[in-house]
């Protein structure tokens, strides 16, 4: 069997998605949640996890946990899917999109909205971010007049240049598309920004939210919200038992617990300032501003080394290819501070060698 | 919005998978497991995932799970992939197959195979079994010659009719197909018939395992083996953290005691053949031969308000359409030793009315 004549030629020439398999003591690659959970909280977690039947399927749909975003958000159960981490929920949609069509996204951002769109067959035009990595709005409106994608994907806050794009930018955007335009808020905790209360007024909007971010990353947990048109196709496309049992479970035990889990998201909030006024001041290194839980700098001089030094040093942050607009660049996911400090400490050394 | 602009036409044109959400005391509708895990096993499995981080991303690509399964099947761990349940790698191999391809299945067969070939842009070729429920392998070979699908699904044994198809048939079409030969074990454990052996000789051939049917159908994991070069094309498709840590915990738990598990499996298929013995003294019903943990079976006269009589004695089994093959058919999974009796009687009330 020849694979080439089999696989569609989309998958074969592209590239899996590269994940850093080392292994640091101090972690600061993915943008997670540093902190386990409290002892007691998740003593309860576990107690609350094991009333559920295993032997069983999962509730088809995660029908209560829709009706308790619903609540949380303001909105209508139909307008929520419930993912297997946004990864699923963003090959959901471009799967129910014509395979003809195309997909408009920044650059740099998110690297899954290309991934996926490639596999599923989508052409992606990728137009990059100007100087202060906001969103090139004329060149946008052109692209969208001109080759009408089906989708356009904004990640707010951008990763992996942490701010948020302009919300006028993206207003314009919304009601310029024909298609789809789906605001990615998966660091919406460190950003407190969302445009969650637009999705009445737009019927093309998508939101996205994680649990990734605070605390969950284990349990692939993504929302959708859009509108309750939408959904009803994405739902025939979403795998019937798309969410396991325990990370429903825990999920629910994350909305009725969340001031506990968001206690720590804003203890890396309160440490974020201070991190990146300490690497403003080391030579040679320029922070960018940021409304995430992670900082993007440029390293001018002998960036990899530099890398290299910091691992050695059993720090791990995320460096970027030789080429391209990030060729400077690494981004280092905030910690506790007590792993802020040792970065900080460890970069600081691995600059002056 | 008008969605039917957006939306691809295949996914308008569809319905949902259909799952039956009334609950009944005896749930013996959807090939579960019927027991919970014993007190002991459960306290250690979650004692162990206790000592998880949920903070932290899964291990892409569950690297630890692939050793020990390549381990317990004895093949190469480049060749298998785990998924988040069966569905979602049927889903990524459609998904890495050209859109303008076809796939065929027998009919009738588990409903997935179709519902997300048609998602995913494949024509779908059904070719009816014959009177034994077994495969016409004239005019499966027929169509491999004159239409070259990209895949073949067989469930083996075949849901919802029970029984394994005559395995030459199966190697015929294998070897006289030109693309991938999909067999899905998803009852292997109720059968005992495998074709792992002969992943070794046809590089086009792909198995499927999961733990659904063995009591851990809550966590969804499936298990996909194939040549290590497919593996490679479909692990570029495959979401990098499509199974979250939890499962990838319980699963590598289930491997370390797998006999325990099994001692369930193995209660299932002691009680099969009075179950069978019983259908068959019942007046108006006919069971069919089963290689599984459920059985097919006829019912004549009033088929749905048998059915519905089922219901409201609060026992749950499966019904089917009223056409095609299966009009006449109903379905029902074995539970436990006093399920099945409860069932029975229930049955035997039901017919009589």
């Amino acid at each position: 069997m020849d694979v080439t004549r089999i696989i569609k030629r989309e998958v074969l020439g592209q590239e899996a998605y590269q994940i850093d398999e080392r292994i640091c003591r101090v972690k600061l690659d993915a943008n997670e949640n540093p902190y386990s959970l409290p002892e007691e909280l998740s003593f309860r977690l576990f107690e609350y996890l094991k009333t559920f039947s295993l032997n069983r399927y999962p509730a088809p749909g995660s029908p209560e946990l829709r009706l308790k975003f619903a609540e949380k958000f303001g909105i209508n159960e139909n307008m929520i899917i419930i993912g297997n981490g946004l990864d699923e929920l963003i090959q959901v949609l471009l799967t129910a999109l014509p395979p003809s069509g195309s997909v408009l996204i920044p650059s740099p951002t998110f690297a899954m909205y290309k991934i996926s769109s490639i596999n599923t067959g989508h052409d992606v035009i990728e137009i990059p971010l100007d100087k202060n990595f906001d969103l090139r709005t004329d060149e946008i409106l052109r692209t969208l007049g001109e080759q009408s994608p089906s989708v356009v994907f904004l990640s707010y806050p951008n990763n992996p240049t942490g701010n948020c794009f302009d919300r006028e930018r993206i207003e314009t955007i919304i009601r310029q598309s024909e298609g789809i335009v789906v605001v990615d808020e998966a660091y919406f905790h460190f950003s407190g920004s969302t445009f969650l209360p637009f999705l009445e007024r737009f019927d093309n909007l998508v939101v996205l939210r994680t649990l990734s971010k605070v605390g969950l990353a284990a349990l692939r947990v993504g929302i959708l919200l859009g509108h309750p048109s939408l959904i009803h196709e994405l739902n025939k496309v979403r795998l019937p038992y798309n969410l396991n049992t325990l990370s429903q479970a825990a999920t629910h035990f994350f909305v009725e617990h969340e001031d506990e889990f968001l206690a720590q998201t804003k203890k890396i909030v309160a440490g974020r300032a201070g991190v990146f006024r300490e690497l403003e001041l080391i030579e040679g290194i320029t922070p960018y501003p940021t409304d995430s839980n992670f900082i993007l700098f440029s390293c001018l001089r002998d960036k990899d080394g530099v890398y290299e030094r910091l691992v050695s040093e059993d720090v791990l942050i995320k460096n970027f290819g030789s080429s391209g607009i990030l060729k400077d660049c690494m981004r280092v996911t905030l910690g506790t501070d007590d792993e802020n400090d040792q970065f900080l400490r460890a970069l600081r050394k691995a600059v002056l060698q």
